[in-house]
């Protein structure tokens, strides 16, 4: 339980309740207790401080009225999201593609998030009877440590995976299985050195700029252009590694042709221990002409280092992330990572491959690709009425497109006046990285992934409301 | 499957059968197949290469009889251990406590693996139980992304148990979750920032001292006496963090002195930034005496990290291990890494505290306790007839003790003498780090923690043959 101990001063001269509501409100003000953390309950807080409920219930109701906290019927209190209040005290600008579900409940009507997804179709009740057969079959053997790179068979069902859905050219064996990207990154820290130079288009994935960041890594922002990264700037800056969302940047939406990808290849054969980043995050949607294959199903030299990941593709809680590295690094692997002990379980492991083996992701990634390419369809459609003042780009993949005003709005006017309208859409400059003083654009991200159809049509009612 | 595309190559004037035997004899050679790594069936390598299946039969015939495979009935062709050949390779130690269970189950009556644990005990079907009730109650909130430190109700949960049990004070806000101690760690370099001087026992846990050594930071190895590691040591060294286990020293298995920590800590509170790490990795584990609290129990200065796992007290596969940070490190935590995202899955994550939280894991604990008690007390009869030229220290906790002759056998005399009647024990020179030149000891490690009661009894019969 939430530590209480400091609660209760003896001897204070207010009243038990505020002094519960007083301490409660600083702990919140201070970022101790955070957005969307849970609150004991009254009868438990009464209990553990030995006070009556109801003193309890007056301290939370005070909270409430003030906006601190919220409740939600049979879940209990929770703390809310104070956007001024967290800057203020933190100075970093909150992560807002990644606000927990409660916090959003909360404040808007319909969010266009770009980084939900839809769990709706997700076969529950097929990844529940996998796990039980797993857990029912394997006996202590699957409680026993595995491979550090991730099992082996699982990896051979990765490899499978991505050579057929993907064009990547790998054996087993050059793959890491990580939780979660994030993980994956800090292992290539190690494998490639403390010192990098590595290049990031600008706007790019802000996550990946904050984890580089955080390496003694030196971040060159490279401008893009319809194509992509500029292989121009990527020249003139000096770098000997880039990180590229070919398939579907983020958040530009921007496909990679393959004249530009090849470009990049060539810049990275040119000179020894250069390397592209390839993070392929949702590659798997697509819903326009034919799948694209991998940037590094066209490496020949073993410069491309392949990043995947089944948090976007089945669950945000699958953390489950895999790397494929050329050769060269592998060894390097080998030699200096060898120690770093496997991160995912070998039961999440075998569910995993299980659950890939048997057709199962296939089949939800086909009907999920239906599934996103109505909601597509529908915003594409939908937009249209906006009229020649709102220009789409980054359709046909993905789970986000891109909304350009035209009318003279900046980005925050079209934030804020959907803000005021219960809406909830994403300005593109909170993806740029680097560089102070850009000037303000005026376009918004809008993501589809976890909305319903009926969301949809009701939160595009709201923006042409806020908007036009 | 294994990649086996250039495996044959047309125009050879070698025989189909040796071209595959030798293609792999090489791939293992070089490490690129390894130890414990699994072989396609006969069948699938025929399938796979268009060839008899007995040509694939005689090509696994002759590395079996070469010893580069070996074949376990049901279970396939997997690749042997080859401590020569590996060495050479790559010119790295083999990570002896980690071994696969089939490699040492292949070359070995008995292995005191000082790092092997019993699950024969291990309660499957309430973890089954509780896998299904989580998955069947929770819906698609359980496959959300969770919090980046760990569920909120987790960490209660594992606050609650540190402080009853190893008196840690700390608040569910202070508790880190995270994929394993390495993981953890790799997030306390971003934490502590590049360059730190950071002190280790010597002998320590050699797998920490290759995660600190791939870290940019300075280790200074301290000689530890009889009561940890030494304080005058300590101040001599210049560090500002020192990684220490108070509870129960790997390898020397010392249990740290009141008196000493105090030290530690007066020590830590002369300058500011000055942190000790403390891995409390076995301490559930006592079976002399009360049970010690944490140093972390003792510190008033917010200047302990305490790290912990349920790997070691659950099961290798619980891949969750604990992060206590104090208040300045976690707010540092909340403004350089907030963008970590979780990588323990919020279903593990339910799972897990329920385990905790439904009495089991305390149950569990305490059946385990006394199971590897009778184990240590066995060990220690069945030692003391080896008389007086063994001494045993490091007992009384934890999953293995410290045997040193005294009748002028060097360490590796008792290693090989043992190996020779297929028993495995561990040098405690493998513990060491850093400086080279050190003189040889005589001391080995044995662990009980994986074998059974009689297992221990036919290991050290072989044992008293091979020294005695």
């Amino acid at each position: 339980m939430y530590d209480l101990t400091a609660m209760l001063r003896s001897g204070s001269d207010k009243c038990l309740y505020e002094q519960i509501y007083e301490y409660i409100r600083q702990e919140i003000r201070e970022g101790k207790l955070r957005p969307g953390e849970r609150l004991p309950s009254t009868r438990s807080l009464a209990e553990y401080l030995q006070i009556s409920r109801s003193t309890a219930t007056l301290a939370y109701d005070q909270l409430l009225s003030e906006g601190y906290i919220a409740s939600r019927p049979y879940r209990g209190y929770y703390v809310c999201q104070m956007e001024e209040l967290y800057r203020l005290d933190t100075g970093e600008e909150c992560d807002h593609g990644e606000e927990s579900p409660i916090e959003r409940e909360m404040r808007y009507v319909c969010d266009f998030s770009p980084t939900a997804t839809d769990m709706s179709q997700f076969p529950f009740s097929v990844w529940r009877k996998i796990n039980k057969n797993v857990l029912s079959e394997g006996s202590s053997g699957l409680f026993a440590q595995g491979d550090a790179q991730g099992e082996y068979s699982l990896r051979e069902t990765i490899s499978r995976y991505l050579h057929s859905s993907r064009g990547v050219n790998c054996s087993p064996q050059q793959i890491i299985v990580g939780a979660g990207n994030d993980y994956l990154l800090l292992l290539l820290e190690k494998i490639l050195g403390r010192h990098v130079r590595i290049a990031m288009e600008n706007p790019t994935y802000k996550r990946a700029y904050q984890i580089f960041n955080s390496f003694a890594y030196e971040i060159t922002t490279v401008d893009m252009d319809e194509a992509g990264m500029s292989v121009e700037g990527l020249r003139q800056s000096d770098v000997t590694a880039a990180y590229v969302m070919p398939s579907h940047q983020y958040p530009t939406g921007v496909l990679m042709p393959i004249g530009r990808r090849l470009e990049l290849l060539k810049w990275a054969n040119e000179a020894p221990g250069r390397y592209l980043i390839e993070d392929d995050y949702d590659s798997e949607f697509r819903y326009r002409g034919k799948p694209i294959p991998s940037l590094q199903a066209s490496d020949t030299q073993g410069r491309v280092i392949y990043i995947g990941t089944f948090s976007k593709s089945i669950a945000p809680a699958i953390r489950v992330s895999y790397m494929v590295l050329p050769q060269v690094l592998l060894e390097r692997y080998r030699q200096q990572c060898y120690f770093y002990s496997a991160t995912v379980p070998r039961i999440d492991q075998k569910v995993l491959e299980e659950f890939i083996a048997e057709g199962y992701f296939e089949r939800y990634l086909n009907k999920m690709r239906k599934r996103y390419k109505e909601k597509h369809d529908l915003l594409l459609d939908e937009l249209a009425d906006f009229g020649a003042d709102f220009i789409v780009t980054g359709e046909n993949a993905g789970l986000h497109l891109l909304l350009t005003g035209r009318r003279g709005q900046t980005e925050s006017d079209l934030v804020e006046a959907a803000r005021a309208k219960g809406v909830r859409v994403y300005g593109l400059s909170e993806s740029l990285v680097g560089k102070a003083g850009e000037q303000p654009g005026s376009t918004v991200l809008l993501g589809y992934g976890g909305l319903g159809l009926e969301d949809i049509r009701k939160g595009l009612a709201l923006l042409r409301q806020a908007w036009l």
